[in-house]
């Protein structure tokens, strides 16, 4: 394996523990390292997701002024613990509640559950929203299913601002869930990733092909196609997502494009043109962008294209670029 | 080539494109589509760079306020012509003179220079200051012939900042010249870039092996080595700047980890607390910090290292994280 790694059983542990060291503001509970938080934990409303690592900058690097207080946070591509969640939700808390605000997977949907119900029992009040962005994880119809990736960014944004101005659990939860309802990502895979621990990869992307749809950990996509261009892979992302948000034109959408892990940073430019070439094609008014590695799947090559199909209070409380 | 391009020789503006898409505070000259501006340029001394593309984000990701105003770009790994070093020295002049910052390579020096002599003759003055940070480039003996690498970064952040508080050219210059001075990097390779005009790698890293020392576009290193753990490539690294910047402990350093295209944010993230923890050991302390994808080389698979030997003055400039 070509990378940086000493024990992969330390894999998560050296990621969090770089991380603290170049961001001074966070720390881990001092019996518990897969809980985050940031030392000042401003008294309001306060924001907890979490979920596997391997998807960094996501969670850690999102706990900052305006989007998450504390996340917990499992080994690579595993939920946390229901007790990092417990313990995520009682430091969290500063008397007005807690908003877990995370992606719709079994494991973590089950701990998640299982945390909220013990802490109520102390007295912390926890609602949870769900994010199920992901359109290639199940069909419309099964929405249930769907998997959360990187539309989780918006409602963080989004419940973030409401939080920051005071709003109470209710506002609170119900603008993250207002972001949920009109997020849709889909992922393209041009080369598959390997987890440290593993060795080599669990499944494989042929060379010539991509694959349309596939999942954050690499669960298998829509379809495989023949690798063309980028211009192809934007218009076929950009169709499914305003197919299934049921954008029109002159609707405006905020638009988040993210490489999965390999992908260098002018590749994501060159892809993010393309998908700003199809959008303006169907007039659909972009009025918020934000391009970058930021919620990634180990070292898969690839890329997740995510749509917030606005309102006027998400355009409200996204504002300008994000 | 399992990559997001559409015709190669449209990578450069396509990644332009992308980029302004994406920060609407740039704009690229109407008639010169490789030199990109600010909109607004502020009635200062200006700062200029430039060099060849494929190092997103460098260079144009720098300019915004407190870096770069201006950044002449090339084709992939090759220099900003003379005219665009020209255009851009002309369009960032507001009337107190231009410090154009820039790496040591024979293209961008000669062209760097044939501008400012050009520009000279239309009342624009220009000063230039070199960096020739990558110490494996050549012997410390041979200074002059060592290229510039992401140690721009800290020049153009001490000279923006001096530029800001309203120093003159002279002043400009010198915190650039101290920066550079005082900046040491070496990189890691771990698996070799392909330029997608040439579609196939110019060189090879085998499996198993690492290569430290190795150039911003694949140019040979020092050496080949086992690769081991990310431990032992950081006390390499570690190892090398210290002993040229002729660091002792107790003295205060910033240090700056950049992830060269397609080594994924994790990764950077393990090593780089690997290079605290040498850094640790010999008392050296860190007051600066910075980690991610900031200068790169196209897909490459590796990291660049860069310590910044810190007088009062620069960390004042630096101030805290930057």
């Amino acid at each position: 394996m070509q990378r940086f790694i000493n024990n992969p059983d330390d894999v998560v542990d050296e990621i969090v523990k770089g991380y603290l060291l170049d961001n001074r503001a966070l720390e881990t509970l001092p019996n518990n390292f897969r809980v985050v938080k940031r030392k000042k934990i401003p008294k309001r409303v306060t924001l907890v997701s979490g979920g596997g690592s391997g998807h960094e900058p996501s969670f850690i690097g999102y706990i900052r002024p305006g989007m998450l207080d504390v996340a917990a946070i499992g080994e690579i591509f595993s939920s946390p613990t229901a007790k990092s969640f417990r313990e995520a939700f009682k430091v969290a808390d500063q008397g007005a509640g807690v908003a877990c605000i995370f992606g719709n997977y079994s494991g973590d949907n089950m701990n998640v559950k299982s945390a909220i119900m013990d802490v109520a029992d102390e007295g912390v009040k926890v609602k949870s929203v769900v994010s199920r962005d992901d359109i290639a994880s199940a069909p419309k119809s099964e929405k249930d299913r769907r998997h959360g990736i990187a539309g989780l960014y918006y409602m963080w944004l989004v419940a973030g601002k409401v939080a920051e101005q005071g709003g109470s659990l209710e506002e609170v939860c119900a603008a993250a869930q207002r972001a949920a309802d009109n997020t849709a990502s889909i992922c393209v895979g041009l080369k598959e990733l390997t987890i440290p621990a593993v060795g080599h990869p669990n499944f494989k992307i042929p060379d010539g092909k991509y694959e349309l749809g596939i999942g954050h950990h690499g669960e298998p996509g829509l379809e495989k196609y023949t690798l063309s261009s980028s211009n192809e892979i934007a218009k076929k992302m950009v169709g499914e997502l305003i197919e299934d948000l049921d954008i029109s034109e002159k609707n405006e959408v905020a638009i988040m494009l993210s490489g999965l892990g390999s992908t260098p940073i002018g590749e994501q430019y060159i892809l993010f043109q393309d998908v700003m070439y199809w959008l303006k094609k169907q007039d659909i008014k972009v009025v918020s962008t934000k391009v970058g590695n930021l919620v990634t799947s180990l070292n898969m090559n690839g890329a997740a294209l995510t749509i917030l199909k606005l309102d006027s209070k998400l355009k409200e409380w996204l504002i300008n670029k994000c």
